[in-house]
């Protein structure tokens, strides 16, 4: 592929952005791939000398062994084919926006078993041509489009990497971006843009066509340019015909911030004077020299203590967990708990209603891709020294494969915690000291939507709990500002944020993660139970008590009754439950999703980034299951109107009482940043669970085992490298 | 010490109960102490041929070296001595409920240096005399009693374990008792009896006595009793008199259920024909070749990466964490965070008003202690391997001393967390990658207050942040029910709780945990700042979008300004900031609370459970500084009436902007039980964390190191055993 720099005249870096997703093709650790023999053997990184244990065994030709894998380089390849051959696309493909694979039905899954022939294999494709949405299934067994339809709601699919390139092209060709650039004093190989994406408002501009924002900054001195805006040069960029369609440059009386103190590199960092050092913590590490407990069947079939599931990568997503399923300790049999989870749209609002900033309401998984914006794995520090690693395998914009290596990892985890104890007390006897360690198994994505990074953690219990964890770090996304210090801010300024630095405002904006859970608990059929908790009043006489609480169980009969706002005064627990499946003591199996890290979002509910996002108007909704409702803000999200959220399906109130249902529930958190966020932001971790809730007939790791000193491995320092 | 099963005919095992504290005097692992040279070397556990790692170094004889290092065995016995010479009271000494470090003023610790001589060593006495609290200061140096009041509010010091062993006898000479347990077909021999604290009610029984409850259990075939109650069979006894003053017996035909899955002991747990056990893990371990990176210094002083902080043992309150110093990576100085941290008080309310249920509303701080009943941790599985442990020492109520071994665990942590990353992509240029892992020191204690287990951790980061969790494992309380299955409830029998096995309702129950947090940011004088998050409208014409959030301060004035409920729609950061330290931007340095596991009490506020835990009325509090007010339920939280908490203490509605404050925090949990916590519960943990905010000037760990494969250790399995 041609670098831009060798069409232009300065240097330009292409980077993207907070929220933005990467489509790379670098040769080193992504390259797109004509033929699945080129798939390249695994560099495990660093890649020389390492005494890494390699768990990953590179699924051999990327075999397809169960109806969700996802599909394969080859498969690929071959639905570009019968695209390339399908007449209403002529002989030019058109860009593809999106290629995966389009699962089986529900019912042929379940109904599948290791050793019958695969469901049908099929690609579900999303392209542009004409500025419309086309949407297809090809059958790859029949070598067909099976399906083909234009779509006709608002929205684009996710944007490619040709799109985000080429928008970045855009302004250097402008006169008015580089006189503004020459105004503000800057030579132009030191300027990178990145694409922002535009939201919809409902103005004139963005009708009948694509638009994406660009934005530039001074990568002078810095890897982390973020930290140095070209504060109020904004230009809106038609995507498809390649023009700027509106040009802001209100900042030019806003310094650039300095880049002193943004570096973040290891070994870039320099030492800055006096500066008193932390000293270096001792080595530490989780170690399991017997290898670790869990296999990867077929390359996506994780085993592990109690669990199996199937485990893929998929560009918007991401990571996708689905039949995960839970061993019953007494009958030995592999329980459904949820056929299939994920985050299915993020929504990241900015609090600043200027002209460079009122835009920046992010669906970060269907502009960008979550999958796609999943780089390679840091390996020891963004996973442990024992964990397996696994590729994602997705299609370009020209319909041809590359992988996205160690995308996710899998590992276990002992962190010191503990399963169950209890401790008795007794003077006429002997002492009772029961503990038992906890291990899980985690299960890891990396997302680095441009400036930010979302971590992905679904965590594994032995007790059945499934803990889903999000941590967000990365860069900010900052606002120059015309004063350096809080003394001088100028009366009529309205901060939007905290000052961070000098120069430097660290926006108001929030986070919102929602996870679609196909929550299958024994089955497909399942109810929503709101078990909500009540104050009692003690009939008088009956008790020295004057109040009580009580647990009241509503079962959920439609989709209305399932919209759940939380509330700390009005406290309920949250129970899908299998009502046909009850325990030896008459209660119904379920799982109980355990809220954790939330916030609400505040904005007007026609607000339009408010209206797009809908589906965070609720923190739990509670839907039918249909296939097609998958991405809580829409198929089509980019420059979307709402018109295809969990809200509007949510509008039908649908009967969901023993159906087939889907659990949506949203994290999220308020981000107020602070000085401590810049450079580069600490980790803050949210987390929300899915316990089991009558589930198991009792403790399920009642027989689990303590530690012995005897099973422990003999460490000792690596010798001097 | 006679057991009573030398002076009863049937064998008596008297055990604590949920809530229970244990005053223990087992020689293997807690032993009264007449000289200090008695102080047995620690024995680690397992004791024999272990491999490991010892770290604790016992402090040599005991030296105090710190104005905040805990009472020594020398000198809990030399304040006896100088007590049984005080006047008042004559020759024989009163019952000692309560014997510890009177702090010196802050003041004067802060004043302090290594090298200095210490401040005066003194004892704080809570003694019951006559039936009245005796409260006493005595002076170690100068062999006198400095200060002795007569308590005059309401509520007892903490009961003692001769109270409980003592209450716990009187059941067994009474012949109603005796008919009852004929009545129900047992022997005596298989009865167990525990002694819930009885609460407060304004009821004329507990008026001017100390009064305690007492419910029996079937222990026979199970060391789980907790799980087979004598349900409807309660007594109230009079502590000091040992005299049944209220018998009630009204669930005789009840069954008591079985002990069939009750049992958790590792080895004692039968295989159940059929059962499929789950395939053990294969080891994982967290290995510190080199060592810990942290010291303890003096016995209570640990120092680790940029924290510093005194950590000791409290009969009362467990684990305090004082003077948590952090050091700020551009001065080098260690720079003051919080001068005190640890659980002030507990509030666990049963939600059942039956005869037998009302009154447990337990104040697990207040009415047993928590250190108290912090038993010796289980090595290798209640902490990891790595860890180091420390005792407490405290007094027992004849006021010599006894060692709880082991009591407190230290360790670092890495369980593959990231502390920040960033992945860069471009096009034209390098890749970036940078990851650093995330390791953490744990300071732990596990109180076992009855069947239940609360673990306690306090964990430092080395981003400044302080996590705080609880975590709730043990046995719950459970109710006998006449029924087996959900189908046979019979249609007037109220449930106050699921059935979570045969026979056996877990009640519906709260658990709050309230911290005392005195921040001390930069210095004692602090204020409280409410950073809220309201909603703006955009001015007609100003931007597309239509609202906006704005984060605005509000500094509190009067304790009265700073009660907080909690809201998701009024959403509101928490600050405690310095106003007077402004960092090189000018924004004050401060910590933030940042809450998490919430959950409220909506109980009458006139009801009496809820008038001596009005602690919990808010999920937060700020209140002015006074040494006298570190105990959230009142200083005599046993059978107390609310006339000296927290909430009567901010009545008096004190200035606090730019004073010496301290954040009270509230952790709280509803349990509705269910299957899974029979017999012995997963652990459930809640969190909240304490974090910088403008507190460095960037990012502290911007130059942490990301992890090498050279660094890490090299392990082998152990030579079978």
């Amino acid at each position: 592929m041609d670098g831009p720099s060798s069409r232009l005249r300065f240097s330009l870096s292409i980077f993207f952005f907070s929220f933005v997703l990467f489509f790379v093709f670098i040769p080193s650790w992504c390259r797109p791939l004509d033929e699945p023999k080129l798939l390249r053997q695994k560099q495990l990184f660093p890649s020389s000398k390492s005494r890494i244990r390699k768990t990953k065994t590179h699924p051999s030709s990327q075999a397809v062994r169960h109806p969700l894998d996802p599909l394969t380089a080859e498969e690929i390849i071959r639905v570009r084919s019968i695209l390339r051959s399908h007449p209403p696309f002529g002989s030019s493909l058109p860009p593809i926006h999106s290629l995966s694979l389009h699962e089986p039905e529900k019912a042929d899954v379940l109904a599948w078993k290791k050793g019958d022939p695969l469901p049908p294999r099929r690609a579900f494709v999303l392209a542009l041509s004409d500025g419309r949405t086309h949407e297809l299934v090809v059958d790859l067994g029949s070598g067909r489009v099976a399906a083909h339809s234009v779509e006709s709601g608002s929205g684009y699919p996710l944007l490619t990497m040709e799109d985000l390139t080429a928008a970045l092209q855009v302004p250097f060709t402008s006169a008015e971006f580089n006189e503004s650039i020459r105004a503000r004093g800057l030579p132009m190989s030191n300027v990178t843009c990145v694409p922002p994406s535009t939201g919809w408002y409902g103005r004139a501009v963005e009708e009948q066509r694509r638009v994406i924002k660009i934005q530039c900054f001074d990568q002078e001195g810095t890897s982390n340019y973020y930290m140095r805006p070209l504060e109020g040069l904004t230009m809106t960029v038609d995507i498809d015909r390649r023009e700027i369609v509106e040009f802001s440059d209100s900042g030019r009386g806003i310094p650039i911030p300095k880049s002193t103190g943004t570096e973040y590199r290891y070994g870039s960092v320099e030492e800055e004077e006096g500066r008193d050092r932390v000293p270096p913590l001792k080595p530490i590490s989780m170690e399991q020299p017997d290898g670790p407990s869990f296999t990867v069947e077929d390359g996506h079939i994780v085993k592990w203590a109690n669990w199996e599931f199937h485990l893929r990568a998929d560009h918007r997503a991401g990571l996708v967990i689905s039949r995960a399923r839970v061993r019953d300790p007494r009958s030995g049999a592999l329980r459904s708990v949820m056929y299939k989870g994920f985050v299915s749209e993020l929504f990241v609002p900015y609090m600043d209603p200027d002209e460079g900033w009122y835009f920046k309401t992010y669906m970060d998984a269907g502009e960008y891709g979550m999958g796609v914006s999943a780089m390679s794995l840091v390996l020891l520090s963004d996973c442990p020294r024992n964990a397996y690693y696994m590729d994602g395998t997705f299609a370009a914009s020209d319909g041809t494969p590359y992988v996205q290596s160690n995308m996710i990892c899998l590992f276990e985890r002992y962190a010191g915690d503990i399963s169950w104890r209890h401790s008795e007390s007794f003077i006429s006897g002997s002492k009772i000291r029961e503990s038992r360690p906890k291990v899980t198994l985690v299960a890891r994505m990396a997302s680095s939507t441009g400036s930010y990074d979302y971590i992905f953690d679904w965590e594994f219990q032995t007790d059945g709990l499934i803990r889903v964890k999000v941590g967000l770090s990365g860069m900010l996304m900052v606002k120059g500002a015309p004063f350096a210090n809080m003394k001088n801010v100028p009366g009529e300024y309205e901060m939007t944020g905290p000052l961070v630095s000098e120069n430097v405002i660290g926006v108001v904006h929030n986070h919102f993660m929602t996870f679609h859970l196909d929550m299958d608990i024994d089955g497909p059929n399942n109810s929503f139970v709101d078990v909500r908790l009540e104050k009692e009043a003690t009939p008088p006489g009956r008790s020295p008590r004057k109040s009580y609480l009580k647990a009241k169980r509503r079962v959920a009969r439609t989709e209305g009754d399932a919209k759940i706002k939380l509330k700390l005064y009005d406290p309920s627990e949250f129970h899908v439950v299998n009502p046909s499946r009850l325990s030896r003591l008459g209660n119904p199996s379920g799982y109980k999703v355990v809220p954790g890290g939330n916030a609400a979002s505040l904005l007007d509910l026609d607000d339009p980034p408010q209206l797009r996002n809908a589906f965070t108007n609720n923190q739990i909704w509670v839907t039918r299951y249909n296939r097609s409702e998958q991405w809580a803000g829409g198929l089509l999200a980019y420059q979307s109107r709402g018109d295809d959220t969990l809200a509007t399906w949510s509008e039908r109130n649908r009967p969901i009482e023993d159906r087939d249902i889907v659990l949506w529930y949203t994290l999220g958190v308020h981000h107020i940043p602070c000085q401590e966020d810049f450079p580069v932001m600490p980790t803050v971790q949210l987390s929300f669970d899915l316990k089991p809730v009558n589930f198991f007939d009792s403790n399920p790791i009642l027989h689990a085992s303590p530690n012995f000193e005897k099973d422990l491995p003999v460490c000792s320092m690596a010798a001097s490298s």
